[in-house]
């Protein structure tokens, strides 16, 4: 199956553009709670409300061999529980041609995900090993969500800014296989708009920074989204699995992301 | 100990400014040979002539749990068998701030790592996590040694090529801890002169690109190395871990690591 035949199914599902990111560091788990039964509870009260789950991996690295396998049982967890919400590894990597084949290996082979996120600044030759595979998603890094986002990502290249020449780069010549993404964060809904007049309809973004980090829902559907009212999926971590710090987390993230669903699905076109 | 301190004294100690890449694709072992056995005895054969080794995470991640178990042992075999010599993580990460502190842990407490190499996009507000350890290494991609490193770092930005804005950033705001070093590759030489033009002296880089990418080491250090003689650390992997495919491989890595640090020497300033 295409990436994007799957990517679009997603969103139909469970009416739902809504991702909810596994950040899920063990120094904030309620008491008692190990990682991978925190990952499970939060998937058995959600799955039926979003369209895709996207944990990152510096969570599980962080605690090496062991984190790496509860990344594993997790997405393995995923996959049985919802076979069509889309497993997003937001492992932010990128590396030179051949060495890119043990990312795909442990993005793909092993834990199974569906899509990556990646770095744009070796270029399309070397990611080319992401890119062949229609069947998965290559969500690349665009306009991220951090305050100093623009060091470089503002610097004006080829009389456009470095985020808006990456965009109309990977929606161009990138994206042959139909399988590009692009991460734009919610914290710069200007700076979103101007990426959708560049790369039109059909290129969906990655949308992670509501909520914490201060990125306004409103403002980024209209900014955003496509003339569909789709064509984005908005990631929401410490809100959803954070939203309660006792034993009634899991509920508590059912609450959050049923309300994320409702307001972002009020401010959808065409809704 | 400062990084920078680190750094000089491991290149001093063998007089070598070679760095072993421990891309150690399980796909090309000596037949009957395992990740870890195959690690060890390179090490073994070659920790008196090096001044670090850099294995990359992605030939480990590929494996899975499993794989970043022996990434670990191998760190702490090194670590044992040769404290003087740099662990440099091949990792190419970058995510904003907060997530960071995970891949911190991942390379600095659980590996035990010296330094990690880091992709420039997000800026320097979501490295801090990683520039503000004195104690540690971080090492920026600059100007990467694929074929196709231009597409976005030969762009013009403010008058200079995207590599070189970077290098102009990296050497200076973002090296008030003295820890941040450039990945520069040997495959382009006047690119590492121009960058070397730019930082001075003090500056080091990381040079991948040599033998099977096809960096040529007079070329490199003529373009590279700074006024005294060093200022870089060049790595090869496949030419001297997979220097023999036999029962012999280790007594090979041991004499192509010898060969390069004698054609390296032979071009520094002073020697």
């Amino acid at each position: 199956m295409k990436f994007i035949d799957k990517l679009r199914a997603s969103a139909v599902k469970n009416d739902s553009l809504v991702c909810v990111g596994l950040d899920s560091d063990v120094a904030k788990l309620p008491a008692g709670v190990d990682q991978l039964s925190f990952n499970k509870a939060i998937v058995d009260a959600t799955h039926d409300l979003v369209c895709g789950y996207k944990p990152n991996t510096a969570f599980y690295e962080a605690r090496g061999a062991e984190g790496i396998q509860v990344l594993k049982d997790t997405c393995d967890y995923i996959r049985a529980k919802a076979p069509d919400v889309l497993i997003i590894l937001d492992a932010k990597r990128a590396d030179i041609g051949n060495t890119n084949a043990g990312y795909v290996q442990f993005a793909y082979d092993y834990l199974g995900a569906d899509a990556i996120t990646l770095h744009p600044y070796l270029g399309r030759e070397a990611l080319e090993p992401f890119l062949a595979r229609e069947d998965k998603g290559a969500i690349v890094l665009c306009r991220t969500s951090n305050p100093g986002a623009g060091e470089f990502q503002d610097q004006y290249v080829d009389g456009h800014k470095l985020y808006e020449y990456v965009a109309k780069m990977v929606a161009g010549d990138w994206n042959g296989s139909g399988n590009c993404m692009l991460v734009v964060g919610a914290t710069y809904p200007a700076e979103a708009a101007a990426v959708r007049q560049i790369v039109g309809d059909d290129v969906w973004f990655l949308v992670p920074g509501v909520g914490a980090q201060g990125g306004d829902v409103q403002k980024t559907m209209e900014a955003a989204q496509n003339s569909r009212g789709d064509g984005l999926i908005i990631s929401s971590s410490r809100d959803i699995i954070f939203a309660s710090s006792g034993t009634d987390f899991a509920a508590a993230a059912r609450n959050s992301t049923e309300l994320l669903r409702s307001e972002i699905n009020t401010y959808r076109k065409g809704k």
